[in-house]
């Protein structure tokens, strides 16, 4: 497969655990070694924003720097969508959405006059990006239940290997960004654990954060249905029921990060006003911070959005990122390159 | 500290993800000498028990073998009650429990009157068992929120320094098992990842699990509460309610490995009923599977308990294990040494 191929250099040594040891126990020796013969970051244009990432590893992992932090401390999370792949016209879910409410709509005819269901029918776009992000959520975690978590997996990786997106016409996970793969990839070189905290379904995200990310399930927080253990004909089950545990937006995003990690970032990645308070969260701690926000504004080759977005708004956050310092990434100056296929 | 310096042999190459990485990276070669040199479980006497745990480990970590299991799915959750530390005469949280009641007493002059309450102020032990381990949960959320996290850790981290059990006149993280601290890092120097699936509070566990059990914070799942984001003078905190979030006992914990790990473990260790749906959810999974519950039969050098246990009941999980053939570990005729200290 050409997507895969394409993604491969990206993960790279950051792709399983056990490479990652593997490069870590080498030790900073080899790193200075590889950092010296070529650019771990080669689809971001030189600048500032580029400047502050290296600047910020470099620090923390100079053992004789007054803010060098040791390698279990080094926590990074990141935001799925709109910060490591796309997320217009809607968020991609929201594609799954429609697609799971069209599968089940025969069994569900009041769904025809019912909204924001009546709105997925009829592709209604506008209507159903009204709903909003907690709308979408809602919607997805009636047409997400009722089966077991293995038997959700399966309809998810099943759609994700047919299912395209309706601007690029590839696959959803072709719309990861290739920076991010490399920023990742960077970081878990220099020692960080990277993590997923999204609003996006747990489950949903863990289908393809191990093969597009090189981040195991373990590492993804997000939003998650409740379950429940049943034994069906002697074989232990979770069912997923039509019921929201934990949404992991906004404010949820330090308490999710709390309670899956137990401990503090010292950098955090978003690119909407539902990551503020994940980046106030980790500037809040002790020692070196760093906290990035990705602008979009590149209507060419990407979307250009911020403000007005009813999709990944940035308002509140950006004022505060300008305010405060932290580095705000201009996707049409900073990235030479934005998807991994040209 | 004569405390720490018993348990640093059985940390050793455990205690930290760095050191953990590089023995893996080191690989099998040396593994295989060192396995050669000395015996990862000096504590465990010669018997079926250590011999399937070793027959295990050297078959999903065999890549010549049909049963071989990469690096990344060798998952292993352990129970942390009853299974890595001892558990009666209460849960040692319960201890906890008793003092925080007792330190809030004054402002809750209610509680003179009021079960479970009454009994903690009384000492009564007896009184406060018969409330199970749902009751002690529930007295733990009341008498554990109000505070924030970071508060809350303070609290426990001083409690744990000063406290000591009333049978060994000892700190209580003295009473964790030196051949389980053996098998954590044996399984760790073969590519596990170890993970605590406690019924006790996520956050209580997490103030000691990674300087004595080697068990970072993020590899610890366990009961909680809920917990909310605010700024408080400009500082965003995590304020802890005094709601259950989640119980993570009996059903409950499928459920949170799933929700926090999002794969089966391939390994899973208990000492109760409360571990039974852990054990079946490990054993319903494909290819090398490994069950075990420890059976507390030593009531000279610990205790001795089973079905008529109030604390820590082993009762249908017994059944089970003996008729499906899990490794039941016997404490008394199993175990060499119990406790690090002599």
């Amino acid at each position: 497969m050409l997507f895969r191929r394409n993604l491969r250099p990206y993960l790279g040594q950051g792709s399983s655990y056990f490479r990652t040891c593997v490069l870590l126990a080498m030790g900073p020796a080899i790193l200075a070694g590889r950092a010296a013969l070529a650019d771990p970051l080669p689809s971001w244009n030189e600048g500032p924003a580029k400047q502050a990432i290296v600047e910020f590893v470099r620090t923390v992992t100079d053992k004789s720097s007054p803010k060098y932090v040791p390698p279990e401390q080094r926590i990074a999370t990141f935001d799925n969508d709109g910060t490591l792949w796309a997320e217009q016209p809607i968020y991609f879910q929201g594609f799954f959405t429609f697609d799971r409410v069209k599968v089940l709509a025969p069994k569900h005819p009041e769904w025809k006059e019912k909204q924001p269901f009546k709105a997925i029918l009829e592709n209604d776009m506008k209507a159903l990006a009204a709903s909003g992000e907690r709308g979408v959520m809602e919607i997805a975690m009636t047409t997400h239940a009722g089966m077991t978590t293995e038997e959700f997996e399966k309809i998810v990786k099943d759609w994700l290997a047919t299912a395209k997106h309706p601007r690029f016409n590839r696959p959803f996970t072709d719309l990861v960004y290739a920076p991010m793969l490399e920023l990742l990839a960077y970081l878990r070189g220099n020692g960080f654990k990277t993590y997923i905290v999204s609003g996006g379904g747990i489950e949903f995200v863990r289908t393809f954060s191990e093969e597009r990310y090189g981040i195991p399930p373990e590492q993804v927080i997000g939003s998650s249905i409740v379950t429940k253990f049943e034994v069906r004909d002697g074989r232990p089950v979770l069912v997923r029921e039509p019921k929201l545990d934990f949404f992991d937006d906004g404010p949820g995003k330090p308490v999710g990060i709390q309670k899956f990690i137990g401990r503090r970032p010292i950098a955090a990645f978003g690119n909407s006003d539902g990551d503020l308070q994940m980046l106030q969260w980790t500037a809040a701690g002790e020692g070196s911070r760093f906290m990035l926000l990705l602008h979009h504004t590149d209507a060419e080759r990407e979307w250009a959005y911020d403000r007005q977005s009813p999709v990944g708004r940035l308002d509140k956050a950006l004022d505060e990122a300008l305010r405060r310092g932290w580095t705000v990434v201009d996707m049409k100056k900073d990235w030479k390159q934005v998807f991994p296929f040209k």
